[in-house]
């Protein structure tokens, strides 16, 4: 079966809007500016701050992945919050991506139940997965029209090197074996898909080589974590891929101007990127 | 920093109810008895399924361990019934260990909302991670009084092998360099423990001679994954583990004696266990 309606929306949105920018919304409850928290409840607070930058950043984005604790560690209050956001999202954008920063592996029934909370219960269009359990935990999302899995090939993260980075009997890294595993047996119907780091520049150019045009990345790491944008020139020929920041867009500014300030900065990744690979 | 309450706690809970079963709430909604169901909600069937299933186990259980999306697969509505039942629990019987298999992988502030999310949200006592994104994603956790982290060094599925059984260039397997992180360098603190599947008898043993008595096992696929019983015939000496099973437990019948055949088979495995260890 092939099921690339993921691929082929995502490419169109970033073509319209000459963006291969992912908002990420890890809008952690504590660094949300005072003035929206008065009187308000968390839920309220969350999702009054997600709408915000939303109503000043769809026009120039082309997805929004929310990493599910920064909701889940307020509750049920806080998964309230991500739930109406990406209904937020749906509604009035349904041509922006939703993702799910969740790290998921489970199989058969676990599987289908996380397809159910994730696509139909939160309404999201994607989510990362971990590689560590093999094809079964992978294999039932292929079947989802439209919706894609991001395995997570190599991660942002300080400590990643210390399993991911390991020399196999053949010489190759770890990293680059599960890279094959998704290029060429995991991903035969197109929705299954690569997230990759920009904070390993090496890592990412070897992820880069393994894969082809058929493709799609979901790049990791850019401002806060400390990613270098020069890095996506690697994309020039290809533009295959997303690119999200977080911290750097959503807190940009603690004060009133917060979404202002977070289109400002989009704004600006998206000119960099114009630069760097057009 | 020494944190070894979990250990020595679930340890004393063993010795006094002579079990090491862990039963699995892995309470699919579409699996539990009809008579639970008419004219009531999803989070109030879901959670009477449990508290039935609990107040026939408990003198004979020293742990309840929940997959998470069995619950999220339902929305806001599952994840009530999810913290309703620990608070059953841990209201009613604290010394009974509340896990959450999860999978989980953060690291800075995204682990320390996972800990609130999992510790205090949804009141566990431990969780399952997997080692895929190194230490930064384990030691957060590491400070937690009476709180355990297992991690997932081998898994029980049948692609567990795709990616944890390939050999580096030193010849020892992926899950056995893992093991030797968790026993050597991440295990400092006592709360880092181990998973390993019973379906894999040969891995399982693997695991076990790399690591030693500080260590403790929450073993996984008993029962309806095909995990053999006899197997903890390796645990003679050392006794450190609890076992899991779900579905052979909780879904022993699917009329309105489920709670009593749970019981039953529960007594069932306690049974064999104590013929084969003690």
């Amino acid at each position: 079966m092939i099921n690339r309606i993921f691929i082929e929306t995502i490419t169109s949105e970033i073509k319209k809007k000459n963006s291969h920018i992912c908002v990420g919304l890890d809008s952690d409850y504590e660094r949300i500016p005072q003035i929206l928290k008065n009187n308000s409840t968390v839920e309220d607070t969350i999702f009054s701050f997600n709408k915000a930058i939303i109503d000043k950043t769809h026009d120039l984005s082309v997805a929004y992945k929310s990493n599910v604790v920064f909701y889940a560690g307020y509750g049920i209050e806080g998964l309230k919050a991500l739930q109406r956001t990406n209904e937020y999202i749906k509604s009035n954008f349904p041509q922006i991506k939703t993702l799910a920063d969740c790290k998921r592996s489970e199989m058969k029934r676990s599987a289908q139940l996380t397809a159910k909370e994730l696509f139909e219960e939160f309404n999201f269009d994607g989510f990362t997965a971990t590689p560590w359990f093999g094809w079964d935990t992978i294999e039932p999302y292929t079947i989802y029209k439209g919706k894609a899995v991001f395995v997570l090939c190599h991660d942002s993260n300080p400590s990643a090197y210390e399993v991911q980075d390991v020399k196999l009997e053949n010489e190759i890294h770890l990293y680059e074996y599960v890279t094959n595993l998704v290029c060429k047996t995991w991903n035969k119907t197109g929705n299954i898909l690569i997230e990759a780091p920009l904070t390993y520049p090496k890592v990412l150019s070897n992820i880069y080589k393994l894969s082809d045009g058929n493709q799609f990345f979901m790049l990791a790491g850019l401002g806060a974590q400390g990613g270098d944008i020069k890095t996506l020139s690697l994309f020039k020929e290809r533009k295959n891929f997303i690119v999200n920041a977080s911290r750097s867009i959503i807190f940009a500014s603690d004060k009133e101007d917060f979404a202002q300030k977070a289109r400002d900065q989009v704004i600006n990744y998206n000119n960099q990127i114009k630069e760097i690979i057009y």
